[in-house]
Parts: C-alpha cells; structure tokens; sequence
C-alpha cells in the first residue's frame, strides 16, 4: 500500500445555500443560483474555491473573473427586470462559504430602503413561477453570450 | 461671445456621504473614506466618475480597477483589526452616488450577525480617536505601497 498523498480541498457547495437557491448556471467561475424568494429577483454567485471565505483569499485572477461574472449577473437582472436599484454585496455572516449576492430592489419592494437581509421571510417560488424565472434568467444569460449552460 | 461648449460631468462627492465619514486616502479611482461609526472599522470607496450609481455604470477597466481599491482596503481591514468578518456591499437605496462599503465585522459588535445598515445608531468617533484612526489606516495603506496619501 502506498501512502496516501495529501489532497487538495474540494469544492462543495454549502448545504444552506443549496437549500435556498436554486441552480441557473455554471459560469467560468462561479454556480449562479437563483434565491428562493420571489420578493425580490435576486442572485447569487459561489466562486467554486474550495474553502475560500472572503473575496481576499482569491487569488487576483480568480477575484477578477467574479467581478466579471458579478457584472454579467448584474447585467442579466437590469435586462431582465428594470430594477431601481440594483444591491451587491458579499457578507456571509451566518453562511461562511464566500457568495455574492445581487438583488434587484425596486422602491415598492417589501424591504425597501433596507436591505433585504433578516428583515422579510422568504416567499418561495411557486413551482411554475420559479421553472419560468430560472428559464428566462438562462436564456437572458444565452443572449449575453459569455456562459455555459447549466 | 462663443456657444459654451457641451461640458462633461464633473465628479462632486455626494453631501450626505461627505457628512458622513472622513477621507483617507485619494487611490487611483476612488476616494477612501472612513465612516465616523466607531461601532465597525468601516471604509468606502468612492469612485471618482461623475453620475455612476452602479457598479455596471462603470467601463470595464474602471470596474476592475475598483475591484482591486476594494481587496486593499479589505487588506488593510483585515491587517489592523483581524476581523471575524469582512462585509463588502455596494447598496445605495438611500444615497445614490456610487459607493461601495468594506466593514471589519466581529460576532460581538452591536449588528453581529445582522448587516449593518440601519440597525444600530452610528456611534461618531471622538475627535482624539478619529485621528489615530485614520493615521493608522494612512500608514497601513501606505506600508502596502499601493496608494498616493491624501
């Protein structure tokens, strides 16, 4: 028998962020996922780095390539959706596993001006709401024409 | 008399934001303020382009330039006050200049784990610690050679 050779940490998605969204695509990067709550369209962006919590533990390239893929989330929801206001940020407070969110808020939403964190209880997709939702956001994503399919 | 020509925007920093935190430091294309919350090691960058109000406002050059001004100050957080947490969000429900906030967090400040937006009042600095702090935050930028002082 051999020694086993140390491995290298993999990447697995968090088992709370799989719970509350919903996969519309793998970019080059990250999984973008859709949030299960209808209040808001809202994104959210897990670089697939094993371990990586913060946005300073990528490396530069890596860091990079999410603001692109945070511009590209960004753009899909503005195409999309016609927000007042778009709000992105990376907290992870309760989740440590480094994501980024990006929500479309508009002024009639349930949490504005507020941020949309702790403050409403999630409103689940309905499943041919959220079957629609997650079609639309992957054929926007089809026509930005930087992704690959999920 | 000529026609006055077509004149550019020009950058002004938004009131509110200026009322509401104090410089640090002018990077490459943002201005570095910390914001007078003594609750939280609180920075914002502010990128000097006249009427951006969203990250995808930005030319890409711009916006990757903004992404690295925000890994230094993460950087810089992270150095001096070894945070449990960094935040990082670009909101701007309530101001709509573009600006983008990086906060130390800690599970026992008064937000934790809460966002800290309109949560707790801010705590201003007392002006003794004001100036030691944004002396610290000069010098650590400066000790990371990326930066012109302000």
């Amino acid at each position: 028998m051999h020694a086993a050779a140390p491995m290298a940490p993999v990447f697995h998605l968090d088992g709370q962020l799989a719970s509350d969204s919903h996969p519309v695509a793998e970019l080059p990067v990250c999984s973008l996922r859709l949030m299960d709550d209808s209040n808001y369209p809202w994104l959210v962006l897990i670089p697939r780095v094993a371990e990586a919590r913060e946005l300073i533990d990528l490396d530069q390239d890596t860091r990079l390539a999410v603001m692109q893929e945070i511009d590209l989330a960004a753009r899909v929801l503005k195409q999309e959706f016609r927000p007042y206001k778009l709000n992105v940020a990376a907290l992870g407070n309760l989740v440590p596993q480094l994501h980024v969110h990006v929500i479309a808020r508009y002024t009639e939403d349930p949490a504005w001006p507020a941020p949309v964190w702790g403050r409403i209880h999630a409103r689940p997709y309905e499943p041919e709401a959220l079957v629609e939702r997650v079609g639309r956001l992957q054929h926007a994503l089809t026509a930005l024409r930087r992704v690959r399919p999920a």
